[in-house]
């Protein structure tokens, strides 16, 4: 197996098979290789995780632009491993070289939960009989196991049973029938699982306790709407069809799209990774992002009372965005023409897993990409925009996301997150007061308030790696409303603050100056506008993180204390909120705050950079998001500013356009005899 | 003519034609008929504005609540009138009884530019011997005046003129060839156009001239991308269709849609009126809106010299968004199965002119409605969600603003504009100084920061006309980390205010805690959450009036000053900087701040209320916006929030369900044989 293995690194050196791109995912084959090379000096160790390690940014940039004289970087999996007592390592393997390249004893932390480090929970808590007794408490019979559940979380944080074993904490629920929902039915009390032992170590029990919800089941289930009334039937299809296929191409897992060039990663915890974003400005592939991800989470729940205050899941940092990826289906997911991508993945025994069809690319309508008339004589061009869309959805236990990353014909990049799934729920007795720290979605259902804050990692390439951020406010002039310069009162301008150093770029959001960050190259000029070429964050959706300063969730999820931080490039630093989350204290906090807090002046102007921003929404649920939620959109854009000389969409074909002088305008839709302009007298406008 | 229209007034009240609905705008006849009666007694007028005088609110309620019992509001129409020494009419003519039922000169007032008012002074400005004598100095020789082109603006208000006298500015433009866009050659002076004489009383000339642009067209119609490398030919056709139309019914202006039914109205300056907006709730049809439209926009220019401090169009009240609303057409604007609506208006002779295809009436796809997988063995719901658009598309001058009313199918109301068409640009020398008031587009173009400030007219109906406005801030609780309420610090809340007074309802935006309005019915409570039924405005893009407090802008858009005002009901005020809007100095202030000055303390709690918002972005400009600018989006939610017991989408029938006893679930797509539960195993996962 081992010998096989090496056998193929081999053949890809010596170019007998097609090679992996170096920002390619592992293939099931490479993990097959990395986990041969591990287990021949670790036989014993159980697998957590196995991924690309990513080749170092700066071997990456000289490959990239010159790949023929270049050394090809190495393919290296990084490896994460437990072993004997719960030992924790984080290993190297280069896949090249078929060796372990480094191995080492990581004490005190507790790598991401996996979905089957998940799955065990729920047998164990059925048979034990502490739970069985705290079932039988709220009214829930010994013979009745069969019907509870459990959600089972990292404990996140209990500072009673610190980060050296390995704990879940099961959120509980019941299922009347098998098929109802049970976030319907939670259970007032919380088993703490140990993960090496496999037992229940304690049970958190409420002060007041909540026997089992007597109200109906509450489903959305097919059954239950033909008995609740019924489907509508009146809904007519929409058809979307793509005859002559897409308009991009996949080399690899590299896709071209109208100007876009970009390669599509995927791992474990992030998902998707967008990688060498370029575009192609009329002939001169100009760089835009080096590297797009959403690389982590909190979602901090708002009640105070114990033990509520754990649930706060990371869920890319505690579980993994990558891993608890849906399969997607052509019609229910996505419509049109689909190009998928599979991600492989590493059990827990070594063996390769592939999540078929993790990945959607597809493209979509979107609408009208610009138009103008002229009042004069109803002349007209109008041009239809499309989109590229890359996404993946994960389920993280009750939630949904839904991850869209949006290439726009106009150069902008666009990052929509639908949330659905369902509520996580707590208990409640009849008459029980919320307190105000949830609601009552159902009766006997407590939805406790909470945030989803998500940080985009953005590394960006404006022309080059050196970049410089500006926070951009909108600002009223100077001089007072009668004064010479501003007599009407009405001048107004961007106001610019350049971020010199990592710890004066930690900066908020303001809502009433619109507020943007501006990512520039200083050393280009658009030649029109005198001002650095850059790329804008635009993002409205920023609340700012409710749980206190000093407090369990501030102190976890640094990363979330401020909208934008901006740090000097370092490859080691992908992970906001630390490398391994799980049972992190905050003490001290890991990530963002502890590489600004090494060194806050490090200087960020005209430098190698990254800018992590931290948005999201503070969900106050209600009745209609019961028993399942409607998907909530939030959105944000990267949008170009003075990267572009013009409007960098003008290539695409319009559906229509017509000229004063009513010379005839020739364009493909009007070749083909399609949205012709068909008339001398420019008056009839779009004749499409 | 008069007495046919009269007999067809008759035959109406006889029941030998359809009625119109009372909401519904007023048909070609209509107008006619109205033009005949006041014709009878004021034979010389020249006509401004023809509309529906909509009914009385109160006795619409009546007559909506009851129709078979209830007197039929009478059909009357509003007519704005100009007679000699322009002299302004306001008048109201009884259809019905064939009569005027009021008349009366307005002095002092300039009602709103039409677009024959527009059209009229460009071939004035081109003989005006002073125009020609300043194209000379900037470099326009007299034989190409064919070539100087003029957007014609209200004077908006210039102290040194009043508003006695009907007034435009001229913005001014040259075009070496008729086919070049204007917006890159911007001419450095503005005359005053007196719209009585049709003579220019005035030019304003800066101190320092900027003569012609010499820089080369930059133009976006085929002719000019073909020549500049052509359109891409990558582009593969993405089809929409809807083989078996569409799932919605029109009753006259009625719209039913999924659970929705409203009256799409529409008339020259609000453009789309949607009226007596309900849902469907199980076979409860419950009140939402009663009216709803885009109700004033105000773009103020941040250049403070003079004279761009009069560039702060208002251009629904002082040019009409439906007056400027393109003819819309398939493919081009709206894609799929369309309905389109016309509308009609009257034109300065009194003849009803007609926008063919003025609302686009359709559904898209929208993605994701719900989703849901149970992570223990896949089973999975995953329903697709479709929306509802009514749009109209207006052309003010330079720009294109294109008005989406969306409805979707879990009770949410949307409000998106895009804006697109050309920048609003003024002439600047080689080397020239922005002063950082605006942004050098193209050699030799300035263009001028500026804001979109739309004011959206809320009048909430929410399980009826006594509805209360609440402050929503997220908030965090109170006790400080380690205290026993609040030990880690994670406590957070929805903090409500309730608006008591319109003058307690001034409320600004605040982005830190993610502000929002709830529209409650605090006689209807949730029978789940015991919180009030409600709707919340959701408006993220929300930026703060940057024209300073006391000057011109301030004054005049008096309704700008605040995210959110909450007025007593009252049918005559619909206009939120007044009734008649050219040339209004702000002194005082009309509209808004007009109303609530005149009782402050007026109880709004539990009243009929109205709620308006001023939502919008700011904008500096970018090479990428010129010479055409992609669209750009924004966006506001009306969300039902306490409202609905449960998800009220569930009705609609899922792309895929399974569940975990594997029973076989029926729904309309399965039973169709698309996206049946195929498998036993639940395992599989969705497989349509």
């Amino acid at each position: 197996m081992v010998l096989e293995r090496l056998k193929q690194v081999a053949s890809h050196v010596t170019g007998n098979t097609p090679l992996p791109h170096p920002s390619d995912p592992l293939s099931e084959s490479e993990i097959e290789t990395a986990v041969a090379i591990v287990r021949r000096e670790h036989s014993n160790v159980a697998f957590n995780a196995i991924t690309l390690w990513e080749p170092r940014k700066a071997e990456m940039l000289a490959w990239v632009a010159d790949p023929a004289h270049t050394t090809r970087p190495h393919r290296v999996a990084e490896v994460v491993a437990i072993g004997k007592g719960s030992k924790v390592y984080d290993g190297l393997v280069s896949l090249d070289e078929g060796k372990i390249v480094s191995w080492q004893y990581t004490p005190g932390v507790q790598p991401l939960i996996t979905m089957e480090d998940l799955q065990i929970v729920e047998s164990i808590v059925r048979k034990d009989p502490k739970v069985i007794e705290q079932c039988g408490l709220i009214g829930i019979g010994p013979e009745e196991m069969h019907k509870v559940y459990c959600d089972p979380w990292t404990i996140g944080f209990d500072e009673r049973f610190g980060n050296e074993v390995r704990l879940q904490q099961a959120l509980m629920y019941y299922r009347p029938d098998i098929d109802d929902s049970q976030y319907s039915f939670p259970l007032d009390f919380c088993p703490i699982f140990n993960a090496d032992t496999h037992e229940i170590i304690h049970i958190d029990v409420p002060p007041v306790r909540r026997p089992i919800n007597k109200a109906p089941p509450n489903n959305y289930h097919a059954e239950a709407i033909e008995r609740d009334g019924g489907y509508r039937t009146d809904i007519k299809p929409i058809h979307i069809t793509q005859p002559e296929g897409v308009s991009f191409t996949m080399d690899g897992c590299i896709v071209n799209w109208q100007n876009w060039s970009l390669h599509i990663g995927f791992n474990y915890r992030e998902g998707i990774v967008l990688n060498n974003i370029t575009f192609n400005d009329k002939g001169n592939v100009r760089p835009i992002f080096w590297r797009l991800s959403l690389a982590e989470m909190v979602v901090p729940y708002g009640n105070p009372e114990h033990p509520h205050q754990r649930k706060h899941a990371f869920d890319l940092g505690e579980y993994g965005g990558g891993y608890m990826t849906n399969s997607l289906s052509l019609g229910c997911d996505c419509k049109g023409a689909i190009h998928y991508m599979d991600a492989a993945f590493v059990n827990r025994a070594g063996a390769p897993t592939t999540i078929k069809n993790a990945i959607c690319i597809h493209e979509e309508d979107a609408g009208i990409l610009f138009k103008h008339t002229d009042f004069r004589d109803d002349t007209v061009t109008v041009t239809r925009a499309r989109k590229l869309v890359i996404s993946h959805i994960f389920t993280a236990a009750n939630y949904e996301y839904c991850v869209y990353w949006i290439f726009h014909q106009d150069g902008t990049v666009q990052l929509e997150i639908k949330l659905t799934g369902i509520l996580n729920t707590y208990a409640m007795n009849p008459g029980e007061d919320t307190n105000g720290w949830g609601t009552e979605v159902y009766p006997g259902v407590n939805a406790h308030n909470h945030q989803h804050l998500f940080c985009l990692r953005v590394d960006p390439n404006i022309d080059g790696p050196n970049n410089t951020v500006f926070q951009v406010d909108a600002a009223q002039g100077a001089g007072e409303v009668g004064s010479t310069g501003n007599k009407y009162g009405n001048a107004f301008y961007a106001k610019k603050t350049k971020f010199e150093t990592a710890e004066q770029s930690q900066s908020d959001y303001d809502g009433d100056s619109s507020r943007t960050w501006e990512m520039c190259n200083e050393n280009k000029i658009n030649p029109y506008s005198h001002k650095p070429v850059s790329y804008k964050l635009v993002s409205r959706e920023v609340p700012k993180l409710l749980p206190k300063e000093g407090g369990l969730v501030w102190k976890r999820a640094g990363f979330a204390r401020h909208a934008v931080h901006v740090t000097p490039y370092d490859d080691s630093q992908i992970h906001p909120a630390g490398r391994h989350v799980p049972q992190t204290s905050g003490e001290p906090s890991q990530g963002i705050p502890a590489w600004i807090s090494a060194n806050p002046s490090a200087p960020i102007a005209n430098k190698d950079i990254v800018l992590w921003h931290t948005f999201g929404i503070t969900h106050f649920p209600s009745p209609e998001d019961f028993p399942v939620m409607p998907a909530e959109p939030m959105t944000l854009l990267l949008r170009p500013r003075n990267f572009f000389t013009k409007n960098p969409a003008l290539d695409v074909p319009p559906s229509y356009c017509s000229v004063p002088s009513g010379k005839k305008q020739r364009f493909p839709g009007a070749m083909a005899g399609v949205g012709e302009s068909k008339a001398a007298n420019p008056k009839k406008g779009c004749g499409c």
